[in-house]
């Protein structure tokens, strides 16, 4: 028992909010979604069913399915003077700023900002996920200098999102497996973006400024970029004895290694990496070519013999985004799309339900003389 | 005493961070700023000696007051880029959204964006304060197809930015008042803005995300929105009877009554509005017409009486921005402008002793069957 104003850094354990979202309960070793196992989930739902049960609570009957689908859908196009404002940005602008930028611009194509109602909240979520794909592969292609591409209804919300990104159709394994990848990053409980979106939300500040908010925090090195960072390790590292002397270098440094740990599973492994590790697997064995799971298997065990640590989504996300074609600069805005369900689930919950996150502070300077 | 993972909504109490920056004394009823009491700054000193006091801890000799400035002033100028961004942006386009897109933008200009040194940082926040009254003035102006105007490098920072807002040299009385508005509200301990650019900094994400989550925090109805909603208060009411009827009419129906009451002060008077009330009465003075100050006074006294609620700094910025010819819908955007500078020093604090911000949650929804 301490006092409940003890200074706890970074709010460590601290319950922040009241929420039916999520959990992730490290006792069972868990992450609960609505009432749901999002382990269970990820092997026998696909994302747009996760859409549903995030924002309408239940999992979708065939004609909800259908439904959600069709309202996502009619959300594709992006204004053209949201693409005016992307072709304007600096060629050396952040993707992940880009899409901070994208966003904030579409909230002055609401015709009804300022309503908070549960019911409007919610259509609007569905117009920005509808939005946040092409957001997201057009504002990198602008900033590359490539064509940009339009959404192709004929495909699924995950097919179209790849299709995007590669400007190929994807062949129905890299559309399962990248689908399963966003269903993995869609909820997780109450890391920084989602607090950060919640805070936000909590002054009835509108969705578009929180989800911006969580962009931002997303992008910070200790949050979303780590699938980028572990890429750039393995391409920099070519072979398994050249990882594994890597980390062991970069270990003997006290150095950050992304990818490994999580604050809240702390010594377990985190249980979405798995299924990233299997599809990695499978996409390995279609090419013929294990060498980048052989890799990512030998980093795991030495860092478990080295350190216990285990990996996170991002350790086994970031492979398997490389072998579906994904270029790297897109893994972190991938992680921002797939958690946008997430997102509008809390702003709303957070609207429904307010009270204005205000907290004190631990003066440690100088008094004024008196 | 209770436990330290007490669930208590809105972290109300809570220490969210260890600050040098600024403590809300409530016991003393004072604001310290870095070892300085607020309004005594507010009558002695202006807002370049608070941007230097909060960005290099002290206040500044006469060639370091020479030096910051000079260092804003190099900052003026807006890209082009940014310009056309505003440009493209729908007319309906919130002021505080065009704001927070305009800052959102700017980060792709910054050749060292990814440099969280101290050193980097506060150049950086020199270059951002020097920028913020030109965005939000010209972003103001393009939403309105008015022309856009360039600083003036001749006039303080102040009343340049003035200048910008209305299109008019201002007076010296002018300039002292607004400048001192500035002042009050450049620093504030931990409210919601503050607390959103903190937590996004602690991914390690830059400063212009950190500051425009404040921006989109800021624009909510509960936070930075007070100071517009009171001058429209004002405007309907038109007479002393007239808001006296408004005010009673709308305790009457419970409506929440903007202006009053701040949930750290509480039940004392917020001292910043002792000023500015002196501010209004000099500007109605000099306008030989008293019509407003005491509409604001007759508000005070009823909302005593009746609810033994005090005034907060809003209530009387409103009537003192109106008497400096200041359009209602740039109340908020000046309010972020002023706390760019607390901001600023709350985000370097952050990065220079960082620990991430990842509370918990407590779950109030179903558990998976097992």
């Amino acid at each position: 028992m301490v006092k409940a104003n003890a200074f706890l850094p970074g709010l460590e354990g601290v319950i922040a909010a009241e929420t039916a979202i999520s959990l992730l309960d490290t006792d069972l070793g868990q992450i609960i979604i609505k009432g749901h196992d999002l382990i269970q989930l990820s092997t026998q739902n696909d994302y747009l069913d996760i859409v549903h049960l995030l924002l309408e609570g239940s999992l979708p009957t065939e004609a909800e399915r259908k439904a959600s689908e069709a309202k996502l859908k009619s959300g594709y196009e992006v204004p053209e003077g949201v693409t005016t404002i992307l072709r304007a940005l600096p060629k050396n602008t952040h993707p992940m700023d880009a899409l901070r930028t994208g966003i904030s611009a579409l909230g002055g194509y609401d015709a009804v900002l300022d309503d908070r109602a549960t019911s409007v909240n919610k259509k609007r979520a569905y117009e920005v996920l509808g939005k946040i794909p092409n957001v997201v592969a057009n504002s990198y292609r602008i900033l590359n200098e490539q064509e940009t591409v339009s959404p192709l209804e004929e495909l699924s919300y995950s097919g179209n999102f790849l299709y995007m990104i590669t400007g190929k159709k994807p062949t129905e394994l890299e559309e399962r497996i990248f689908d399963q990848s966003l269903l993995l990053y869609s909820e997780h409980e109450m890391p920084n973006s989602t607090f950060t979106a919640r805070v936000i939300a909590s002054t009835q500040s509108d969705m578009y400024g929180a989800l911006m908010g969580a962009v931002a925090s997303l992008k910070g090195n200790l949050h979303g970029g780590a699938n980028e960072a572990v890429m750039h390790m393995l391409l920099e590292a070519k072979t398994v004895e050249g990882f594994e002397e890597m980390l062991k270098s970069r270990l003997a440094n006290k150095e950050k290694i992304m990818g490994f740990g999580h604050r809240v599973y702390m010594r377990k492994m985190d249980p979405r990496a798995l299924i990233m590790k299997e599809a990695l697997k499978e996409l390995c064995d279609l090419k013929g070519d294990q060498s980048l799971y052989e890799m990512c298997e030998a980093g795991e065990r030495l860092m478990e013999q080295e350190k216990g640590l285990y990996p996170n989504l991002d350790y086994y996300a970031a492979p398997v985004y490389w072998m579906l074609g994904v270029p790297i600069p897109l893994y972190t805005p991938i992680f921002f799309a797939a958690r946008t369900i997430g997102l509008c689930a809390h702003i709303i919950e957070q609207h429904d339900n307010n009270r204005l996150f205000r907290p004190r502070v631990e003066y440690t300077g100088d008094r004024p003389a008196l």
